[in-house]
């Protein structure tokens, strides 16, 4: 076999602090502050005719004690392997065969509805700063760390080829893997994953779109749809989002949730200044029940110390209201800090450097 | 350090269907149909003399869901390390000194008597199509998925240098590295393999043989020969094995079994047809005993888009007979459902691309 | 992202045999008898102004039966991951920031007081050889295998720059991550690491010093402080050590252990003859009562085939005396027989083959 692979990763590394009213608090080096810490291999062949192949291998780490890979659910249920066991391919392993007629793309891969969520947040999904749009559907999809509200194993992909006038596209199914002789539960895990946007100039808008099914005592399907974009002003590109998620945890008449999203990047020098605030409400479903609310503002400054390093700071506080007893309560996004009393806030930073390779 | 290593790997993704007559039924997005998916770092360093050291670490990967490693059982006995839990080099792991008198290997690595199942396979113990000799003789192995049917730990290997001739070969030993002062069970997992050869021109041939100790209640040595070789007639490479395996497990006789398998390569412009017939029979050494029998068809075609990349079909049926209740029954080779009824049959297929680098 | 990466390894096998008097024998093909297997990331990128930014990420690897990674203490404390499960950079993992004020290292480290322990030790603190002050504080210090006595997690470190008239010296926080909320355990694994040396011609000497945080029933800080020195005679490079610790496990008053090393390098052609004696004793602070001691000798030999392979020899025996039934015995270092009776003895010995890339 002829070698052709490009190593590549990120190690980031950030002094972070939370606490929660009435919660726990928690000072800590971890990673991810602001881009998530990984290691991977990648290639492209150029197979003639417009044709290529390529393959993309990449494995979360955890650089502040050395662990390796992620949680990734059996066939994208609820059971979820151990974190941190061991490098894995966690965050992408794909194969791909593409030409004119775009992609197709084979393994674990990113859901289509995800993209709206990180690329048109300020702060990524990554650091005390992730939006509260991520960290509630991430509680109402039942597999696993963030389950498919992130990623999803044995999807067949469909990605449109780039040279559409600005429109873009892809289409995704993903297999749950069960046995068709179960009746109950041969469904389990699968789903469905739909992304268009469009992208000229400083303008750039998409819509995502998923439906995850989940068969079983209490659980139903797992549905999302967002709506992102962002405007760049120059001095500023401006961003927001909205979505809404049906959830597949809950009771008989099922949790759902929506939130959105409006931030900035300003660009200050060799740096940028970053700061969103966000909502998410749940709702029971229930007549009279109360809509457990979250809003979050964070705020934060990266500065480029050349285009692979970079030092940065940021610092985040969320309010919830109209909790319950027993109801959800939002900690801070990537903070390992228990979530503290009902209506109760918390607020964290992170310092840290992130470097690229 | 000097760094002089080759970073190599196969991605190799694959749709796949299976059913067995009165058993499961799954359809899945999996890996390794046509070659095991793997990654892999090795090199060589030239000693002068004529002599070499050399290092072969390789991983298996599961890239349709992103898991990567594979389980390696405890000093070749039957505990095993659960399987998937993080990359590590499962496949091969080895260090080498070679020169003109051969080569001595040590580590983790394929044991001698794997190698003609393999090599003497049109489809090389992968997908669908993998032969029901390997089948069975890891029902037979104890120790953890295929277990010394295919590889096994702690190594101390010698192989005849490449010029003599046609002739080549391998020696084995490998450990248990149990407490001597145990008593019964001190060689557990120890064994011994050999492998000679004769290849020239059109012709190559092969014997391989092994030999692994178990010691305790309703364990016995788990014992392999087997012979295979291939006529390369230009138009078709035709291959036949035969092979004999006494098995470990079992009651106070032991079970047994044979199989033996014919196949061929035929090149097609860009692309090779692929085909083989298989058998295998286990003899539960008990007077008027059933000896229940598999026998396996299996056809393909790949078509190379390159050197590194191709796409592929296989598609195969097994027969199951002379079974009884509780007795061994066959499914198709790395399919994950489940044997059906007794002397059901099983039918599956796998469409995938195959990508190395 | 530009890569830049330097991939680089060692694969070290080694056929051991160890027996203790009235414990175990054990003969294996195990790793790791000269230098530690490992598989390493690394880069170094220039930032300008006499700046750089760099990463190192560092995978311990068990390549006699292929698994890699190893067991890393949750938060520095005694709950491990078990080991073996899967690559993970249990070794180092860190990024840094660089001038020429001296380097800022985040991630998981060697520990500061560690290092006298290997770099004044003809074995490295590898193999059978490894020396008994090594072995005595590994099990003083609670937090999975050796923990804090060799690396920790969560560590902020500082460097001394390289250019101060033969000084060096390193200072490292590290943070157990609990709960403040907790009270008692909060600072749990969270402790403190200074080394300070001189080195300049033929001479080098330094002084290391820790104190990890435990909390809890039966649980006390653990500490350590040692110094090491060489002298280069061209002939012979001739090594000491002396170093004490102050036991985290144990009763009321707690376990406390001294030793020191005495040892020698003496270059022979292509090879190196390594030598040393080393003693360890424990005190349990119990007027009267006997304090286990054990003196281990150690002879080897290397034979350099290039800079990057080598083959070698090493025979231990370490005396146990004073020892009472229940209390510390110790075994050889890295070999994975049992201790023997109390007062016995223990031989071993390596024969490997170290490649590095």
């Amino acid at each position: 076999a002829q070698s052709s692979v490009t190593l590549f990763g990120i190690v980031d590394a950030t002094f972070n602090h939370g606490r929660a009213d009435g919660g726990s608090r928690v000072t800590q080096l971890t990673n991810s502050g602001y881009n998530s810490s990984r290691l991977g291999f990648r290639g492209t062949e150029d197979l003639g005719g417009g044709m290529s192949a390529s393959f993309w291998l990449e494995a979360g780490i955890s650089n502040d004690d050395g662990r390796a890979g992620g949680g990734i659910p059996a066939g994208n249920q609820a059971t979820t392997v151990a974190g941190n066991t061991g490098l894995n391919f966690n965050r992408r392993s794909t194969v791909s065969l593409a030409g004119g007629w775009g992609e197709l793309r084979l393994g674990r891969d990113y859901t289509a509805s995800f993209w709206n969520l990180t690329v048109f947040d300020p702060f990524g999904t990554n650091g005390v700063g992730t939006n509260t749009m991520l960290l509630g559907a991430a509680t109402l999809a039942p597999s696993g760390t963030s389950g498919v509200a992130v990623r999803a194993s044995n999807t067949i992909g469909y990605f449109l080829p780039p040279n559409l006038g600005g429109f873009y596209g892809q289409a995704q199914y993903w297999m749950g893997e069960n046995d068709d002789a179960l009746g109950v539960g041969e469904d389990n895990g699968s789903g469905f994953g739909l992304r268009i946007g469009y992208g000229q100039g400083p303008f750039n808008v998409a819509l995502g779109w998923q439906r995850t099914n989940y068969e079983g005592a209490g659980l139903d399907d797992f549905r999302s749809w967002n709506l992102g974009g962002q405007w760049d002003f120059g001095m500023a590109k401006v961003m927001a989002q909205y979505g809404r998620d049906e959830g597949a945890a809950g009771g008989a008449t099922g949790v759902d949730g929506r939130g959105w999203l409006i931030g900035a990047l300003v660009p200050v020098g060799a740096g940028e200044v970053r700061a969103s605030y966000s909502e998410y409400r749940f709702d029971f479903n229930v007549a009279g029940a109360p809509e457990p609310r979250a809003r979050k503002f964070a705020v934060g400054y990266v500065h480029n110390l050349s285009k692979r390093t970079a030092v940065y700071a940021t610092i985040a506080r969320i309010r919830n209201s109209d909790g319950f007893v027993g109801g959800p309560r939002f900690a801070l996004g990537a903070s390992s800090f228990a979530a503290g009393t009902v209506n109760g806030s918390s607020t964290g930073y992170d310092i840290g450097i992130r470097h690229s390779f």
